[in-house]
């Protein structure tokens, strides 16, 4: 008997069947005695639907009436698994974001939670009710309707389970839990049976896209433990948990191989290597609204340096316009690109306490005839920028070094 | 300049480009320097389409997440007209009914509006704010979601413009004002410039579904100007207002000729004619759930009398079973049906102080030999029951009978 928060994604509750089999599903936990709050996306398609009437009305629609529109799709779903809980002889309820309250801050569209009112909820489940509540969306102060942008629900979840001092946030979604790497990429990929928050914040925003990074790291910051599980398939998924909890485990030093295809690398070379060029190069770039991953700068030569950082794929040409506009100012001999390059990463908390996985990595990679073009680490990470058509053979090999291929 | 309250139904703004349309006209009216509070309907199709959703999920949806489902049509209608309107280059602000405050009693899916808080649209209004509302719905005290039924999107519009005191309530919908009788019928049927709440409701009854009843009696309690209008014609429309606004005109003895196709007569004859017989017959109807319309019990003779009465065709063969088990224990001779009848009925204030009116309607009836079943009168309509066939010939002969036949 424990308090359970569930999220169903919106490919778990799509159709009219897959929301009587998530009834089933939750039903039969409230049956095995648990108390159960239930957190639901708008069925999918529902969101593009809704985003593309909007688009007919207005360019940029407005952010406030954006919010009123995209919240009505997870409205729906609340009140159609609560008829099917209640088709099943459960009792049930449901709750839009405005009605628990979940207090949000005003900026419409990308809202941030502040604070949950969770007296209405707490009384229902007393009362042996399951709880639905409408995922990405709350209202800020003045009851204005708020989204926390696409991918909330996720953070719904953690923030009710963390107001609710849940036994388990479990988020069900079309994978069965989170991998070493990506199985389409090495068929001996495991399953984690536990990862830690800190490895999963690297591993989701290194590409494996199975948590919402904010939801983690909300997940991390109030310690509620986070389980992503297969909505229609049995298992029990990965634990993603605090660090502590591995201290009594044979801990791998690497728990997975992640990566990033959506870089680009963008060079300014042959600039003079003098105090705060750096910075020069950078503020325009930011100025610009360009996000920058790795930064990488060259040891001097002849009083030059060169300068690479990688961005992502969709701005590259947007930044080479920014550094060819700087490029004369700061004295560079060229602007550079390239589009061809991947974000391989190891990551692993194991890593602070054993030395040499560096230098295995760069051997393991060196073996395969790989050339590193750039480098970055840190505490639990090490990645690198290579040749984007070595990507598969790169994630393999250092999954077979690593020790992750699957025994059985 | 003066406070407009206007209210769209789901056909007029059932696309994109429709609601394109509205927020253009509604521009227009803001232009010209007016208050403007615009209810509306969800995008037509869309009620039905939820509806649809529920009877999958239960036989018979729950009552209040029913509301939690509903209410979302016309919360999408509400956000997509404020982003035309903003298109368009006019500030708008979208409410729910929970939000504005529209605070109904918790009876789900047929709720009753208690009161409104104006307070905020008052404040939107003043900044020249367009306010845009959601139809048919409000919260309860504990800020459940509620309904107020089908058609319920008129109550709001006449109850918004009567906590604001508005100068006029107008209704847009798909006919550009009320008629004498159905055009389909009598082509030279014309558009009543003016006609009194009473005559309204009596029409509206009595099968001229223009406007929602309760929403005319609203309006009429309240003395909110009411004026029903084409969405996409040029007009004045017809205005539903006080008797007194009549007191200077040459009125018309009949305003209207309105009729039902949706009766069915039921006959209980040869009962003894004793005091309380009628209330014997009547009450297992009503437990049975059965509204009834017209009823006429025939002159006394040889103590037996005859009790006729007519309900809804649907109905028919539920109210013939009730009789068939009670007309042993009253020694009734036979229970008759017939559900090829029709209700006609003249509607107007100026019944109250002309003579003869009863009678004109009798002589042109017979003079096109046609027959009268039954009849019932109220201050200001006579309605008479007859074979079904004559419904044309008699609404025709009695709309030119009353000078009510276009002149130009």
């Amino acid at each position: 008997m424990s308090l359970l928060v569930q999220k169903y994604g919106g490919t778990s509750v799509g159709t009219v069947e897959r929301i009587q089999a998530v009834a089933e599903k939750v039903a039969g936990f409230r049956k095995d005695g648990h108390d159960m709050v239930v957190v639901v996306s708008a069925m999918s398609g529902e969101t593009n639907r809704l985003v593309d009437l909007a688009g007919q009305m207005q360019d940029n629609p407005d952010p406030r009436e954006m919010d009123v529109l995209l919240s009505t799709g997870e409205q729906v779903t609340i009140a159609l698994l609560c008829m099917a809980l209640k088709n099943l002889g459960f009792d049930a309820k449901s709750y839009t974001g405005g009605q628990v309250r979940i207090v949000t801050d005003d900026s419409h569209t990308k809202a941030r939670i502040q604070s949950i009112d969770e007296e209405k909820i707490r009384r229902d489940l007393d009362a042996g009710r399951v709880v639905v509540v409408a995922g990405f969306q709350g209202s800020d102060e003045d009851g204005n309707i708020t989204t926390l942008g696409r991918g909330g629900s996720d953070t719904t979840g953690v923030a009710l389970a963390a107001a609710l001092k849940a036994d388990e946030c479990q988020i069900y979604t079309d994978v069965d839990g989170v991998y070493t790497t990506d199985p389409r990429i090495v068929p001996a990929a495991s399953r984690l049976d536990k990862i830690t928050f800190e490895e999963m914040l690297e591993m989701a925003s290194l590409g494996s896209k199975v948590l919402q990074i904010r939801a983690v790291e909300f997940a991390g910051k109030y310690n509620v433990p986070l389980r992503v599980l297969h909505s229609f398939q049995e298992g029990s998924g990965t634990l993603i948990t605090l660090d502590e909890e591995f201290t009594t485990m044979e801990q791998p030093v690497v728990s997975g191989i992640a990566f990033n295809r959506d870089e680009a690398k963008v060079t300014l070379s042959g600039i003079p290597d003098i105090p705060g060029v750096a910075s020069k190069v950078l503020a325009p770039i930011g100025e610009a609204n360009i996000e920058v991953d790795v930064i990488v700068q060259n040891i001097s030569a002849d009083n030059t340096t060169d300068l690479t950082f990688t961005v992502n794929r969709n701005d590259m040409t947007k930044a080479k316009a920014v550094m060819d506009s700087i490029s004369e100012e700061l004295g560079a001999k060229a602007v550079l690109t390239d589009d061809s390059v991947v974000k391989i990463s190891i990551v692993g908390v194991g890593m602070r306490s054993h030395a040499g996985v560096a230098s295995q990595m760069f051997r393991t990679l060196a073996e395969e005839n790989i050339n590193i073009q750039m480098i970055t680490t840190s505490e639990i990470k090490i990645s690198v920028i290579i040749e984007e058509r070595y990507a598969e053979l790169a994630i393999r090999s250092l999954h077979t070094a690593f020790g992750l291929d699957k025994t059985e």
